[in-house]
C-alpha cells in the first residue's frame, strides 16, 4: 500500500501566497470601502453592444450551445483568418493556421504541452505574465529568465516604456542546446512596452539561428500607441517558427469569456490543437460564435479605432495624477497597464505590515499601504520577477486603467492623499 | 543548436485517426445527406428556456463578463453546494468543498494534475471515456485497465446494462503500491450501467484499504432509471478519498458551455483548484452565472424530473426499432447512450471499406456501413477499449438518443433498411 494519499503532486504543492490573494485580502480588510480596484486587468465595463447582442443571439441557436469542433468553430477561425491576414501580409488558412483555445492562457499551455519535453528550456523575459511559469513547468520545462532592465532615470523622471531594455548579450548567453521555445509579450504586461521592429528582428534572427520556437503573446494587439510590429511578419524563416497568441477577452472587453486563439504555420498549429483537445476538449461555443461576429463587424463599427483611442484617453486621464504629485511613471506604448515609480513615497517606519507582506519586497508594502490608507488597489510587480531580479521593480506599482472614467477620477482623488508621504 | 524544432512532444505525437474523425469523415462522404447523427453525445435541442434566459441576463452584467475567481463564481459554488448537500447527506461548504472547472473534462485533468506524479498508476475500467487516457498520461501517469465484461447472452437477447460486470479479482490484481487513483463512471458512458450500491461499496472498501483516491465521474447524475448511488455517500472513510465530478453541459443540455465542477473534501479539492488555476486560470463567467441560476430554479421548474422522464422516453422510443428488427441491445440504467449488438448483421463480403476502417475491429466497419448505406451515424465502442480487450465490443455500436423525437423516428425509419442484412 502506498503512503499518504493526500500528498499533492509537486507541480501544485507550492504554498507562497500569490499576489492576487494578498491584494484581495488587503482589499477586503481595508477601512476605505469600496476599494477602487486597479489591480487585476479586467474591464470595468461591458463588451460593446454588438458583441453582447451576438452572444445573446448565439444562445438561441441549438448548435451554438453544443460542443464545437475541438479546433474551434469554423466561423470564428474564418473571422480570425480574415481579420489577421492583412496584418500578416498573406492569406491565412482558417482550417490549418488558426486554432481556438480556452483563453490565451490555455492556448499558451497547449503550445508548451505540444513542444516542451521534460528538461527542455524555455526563455522568458522578466517581468513576465505569471501564468507562463506554471504553464512551462507543467510539461516539465525549465524556465530560463532574461531581465528587461528598467529605464536608468526611472526613479527620477517619467520615461517611455520603450526604455525598458533587453541586453542582447544576456539573451545570447541564455540560449543553450536545450532551448526549445522563447516567450515574447508585446504590447507587454506589466511594462506597456511595444517591442520595436529592430528588437524583434534581432530576437527573431537568434531564434532562426538556434531553431527556437517563438511563442508571441500579443493579447493586447489592438491597444498600441506607437507603431506595432508582429514578429511573425519579419521574414518567412521567422514566421515558420512563430506561434502568435490572441485573446477575445482582451480584444472585446470580455476577460470572462475564455476565448483565445493561436495563429501559425500548419505544422506547428496542428500539435497545439492536439494538446488543446487533450486539455479542454473544446472551447465555449456561444462565445466563440459571438467573438466571430465581433471580428466580422468590428471594422464596420469602427470598434478598433475607438477602442484604442478610448484606452489611450484613460491612460492619459489617469496619469495626470502622477504629474500632479511629481511621481515618475513609465509611459506605456500599448496595453492598459502603467508602472509608477514610488521611490519618493516614504512609508511610516512603524507601519504594521502583516508578516507575509513585511517579508516581501518594498512594492508589496507600497501596495498594502495604498489599499489600507487610500483605498486604491494596485499590483506589486516584483511578483513577476525572480527573487534574484526582484530589486529591479521594488519601487514600482502596476495600475490597470481599463476602468470607467469615473473610477479613474475617484482613484486620482484618493491618490492625492499620497502627497503627505512624498519626500 | 538543437535539432528539428518542429518535432512535437511525445504526449501529442500519436497519429492513429480517432473515432470522431473517422465518423465525421464517413458522414461527410455519405450519399444519404443529411445524416442522422447519433454519434457524439451532444444534445439536438436547446437548454431549457429558464437557463438560456439566465445566460442572456448575465451578459448584461459587467462582472459576469469579466474573470471569475479561479475557483469559480461564489453564486455557482453555493448553488451546487445547496443542490448536492441533500444527496451527500451533509452540508457541503461551497468555499472549500466545491471547485468550478472548464467542463468536467478539464476538471478531471485538474484532478490528475493535482495528484499524479510521473510513474503513478491510475485504474480505469474498460470501456472508458476516451479523454481519461490522455488526461492521465499528461502528468506522466500510467493507465492500468480493468475490463467490464459484457452480458453473457448479449449477442442473442436484450439484457440489462447492469449485466456488464466487474471481476473483483481482476480489480484486486490491478492494484499495486503505485496505484494512486481509480476512475469510476456512473451512470456509465458508453454502457449505460448504473453501478449498484454493493459494487460501489466493494470498490470503495478496496480504495480505503489501499489509500487510493476515487475520481467518480457522475456527469450523467440526473439521468438514471434505476436507483442511483454516489460512492462518496457510502462511508466517511470513502468520502475522505472521493472527488465527484459533475457537468453543467450534461445537466442542462449545453455541452458547449464548458462548465463543470468537482465536489470533495477540502484537502483534496484545494489542489484540484490549484491545478485548474494553472491550466485555464478561470472558467467562463456568464455561463457559470447561468448554471448557478439553473440550479437555483431547477426544482421549482420541475426540470430534473422532466429531464429524466423525457430522456427515458427517448430511450424507449428509439429502442423499439431493435425489438422490431430482433436485434439485442443492452438496456441502459442511466445516461443517454445505448449499446446495440449487431452480431447478426451480415456485412457484404466485398464491401469496399477504406484501409483505415478495414484495419480496425468489426464495429468500425459496422459504423462505416450504417453511415454510408443508411445515413445513420453511431460510434464503434472498441475505440474505448485497449487493443487487447477490443474483441469484447466488436459487435456493438453506441447510439446517442439525446436528440429530437423527430430525429429518432427518422433514424428508426432508416434503420429498417438493416433488415435485409440480418441473418
Ligand atoms: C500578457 C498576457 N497574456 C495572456 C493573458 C491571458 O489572456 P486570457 O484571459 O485570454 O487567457 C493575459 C491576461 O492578463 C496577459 O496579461
Ligand atoms: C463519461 C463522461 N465524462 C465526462 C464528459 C465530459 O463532460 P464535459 O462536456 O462537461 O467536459 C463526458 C462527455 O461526453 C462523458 O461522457
Amino acid at each position: 500500500m502506498r503512503g499518504d494519499p493526500f500528498k499533492p503532486a509537486a507541480r501544485v504543492a507550492g504554498q507562497r501566497a500569490d499576489v492576487w490573494t494578498i491584494v484581495n485580502e488587503a482589499a477586503a480588510a481595508s477601512p476605505k470601502q469600496p476599494i477602487v480596484n486597479m489591480g487585476q486587468g479586467f474591464f470595468g465595463y461591458n463588451p460593446p453592444e454588438f458583441v453582447v447582442n451576438a452572444a445573446k443571439q448565439a444562445l438561441d441557436k441549438v448548435e451554438c450551445n453544443q460542443y464545437s469542433p475541438t479546433k474551434g468553430r469554423p466561423r470564428l477561425k474564418k473571422a480570425i483568418a480574415d481579420a489577421y491576414s492583412p496584418f500578416f501580409g498573406r492569406t491565412l488558412n482558417p482550417d490549418t493556421e488558426v486554432t481556438i483555445t480556452t483563453g490565451a492562457n490555455e492556448g499558451m499551455l497547449s503550445a508548451f504541452m505540444a513542444y516542451v519535453e521534460p528538461g527542455d528550456e524555455v526563455i522568458v523575459f522578466e517581468p513576465y505574465f505569471d501564468q507562463y511559469i506554471s504553464n512551462i513547468e507543467m510539461p516539465g520545462g525549465k524556465v530560463v529568465y532574461v531581465p528587461l532592465h528598467p529605464p536608468e532615470n526611472g526613479a527620477t523622471q517619467t520615461t517611455s516604456a520603450a526604455e525598458w531594455t533587453l541586453d542582447f548579450d544576456e539573451l545570447k548567453k541564455a540560449i543553450t542546446p536545450k532551448t526549445r521555445m522563447i516567450v515574447l509579450n508585446t504590447p507587454h504586461n506589466p511594462i506597456g512596452k511595444v517591442f520595436s521592429k529592430e528588437e524583434l528582428q534581432k530576437i527573431g534572427d537568434l531564434c532562426v539561428e538556434n531553431n527556437i520556437i517563438i511563442l508571441s503573446d500579443e493579447v493586447y494587439d489592438r491597444l498600441y500607441y506607437v507603431p506595432f510590429t508582429r514578429i511573425a511578419t519579419l521574414s518567412p524563416e521567422i514566421a515558420a517558427l512563430t506561434l502568435t497568441v490572441g485573446s477575445g477577452g482582451k480584444n472585446f472587453y470580455a476577460t470572462g469569456w475564455r476565448v483565445g486563439w493561436l495563429i501559425g504555420p500548419e505544422n506547428l498549429i496542428k500539435y497545439v490543437s492536439a494538446a488543446h483537445t487533450r486539455i479542454c476538449y473544446s472551447s465555449v461555443s456561444p462565445l466563440q460564435e459571438a467573438t466571430a461576429i465581433g471580428f466580422e463587424q468590428a471594422d464596420k463599427e469602427g470598434f478598433w479605432e475607438q477602442s484604442k483611442k478610448e484606452m489611450k484617453g484613460k491612460m492619459d486621464l489617469f496619469n495626470q495624477i502622477w504629474d500632479e504629485l511629481g511621481l515618475p511613471y513609465s509611459d506605456p506604448e500599448g496595453g492598459y497597464f502603467v508602472l509608477v515609480n514610488l521611490a519618493r513615497v516614504q512609508l511610516p517606519s512603524d507601519y504594521p505590515f502583516p508578516d507575509h507582506v513585511a517579508s516581501r519586497p518594498r512594492d508589496f508594502k507600497l501596495s498594502w499601504f495604498l489599499i489600507k490608507e487610500l483605498g486604491v488597489a494596485a499590483i506589486p510587480p516584483t511578483e513577476f520577477f525572480t527573487d534574484q531580479n526582484a530589486h529591479l521593480a521594488e519601487d514600482w506599482l502596476r495600475f490597470a486603467v481599463c476602468k470607467d472614467d469615473k473610477v479613474l477620477e475617484d482613484a486620482k482623488e484618493r491618490l492625492r492623499g499620497l502627497r503627505q508621504y512624498i519626500k
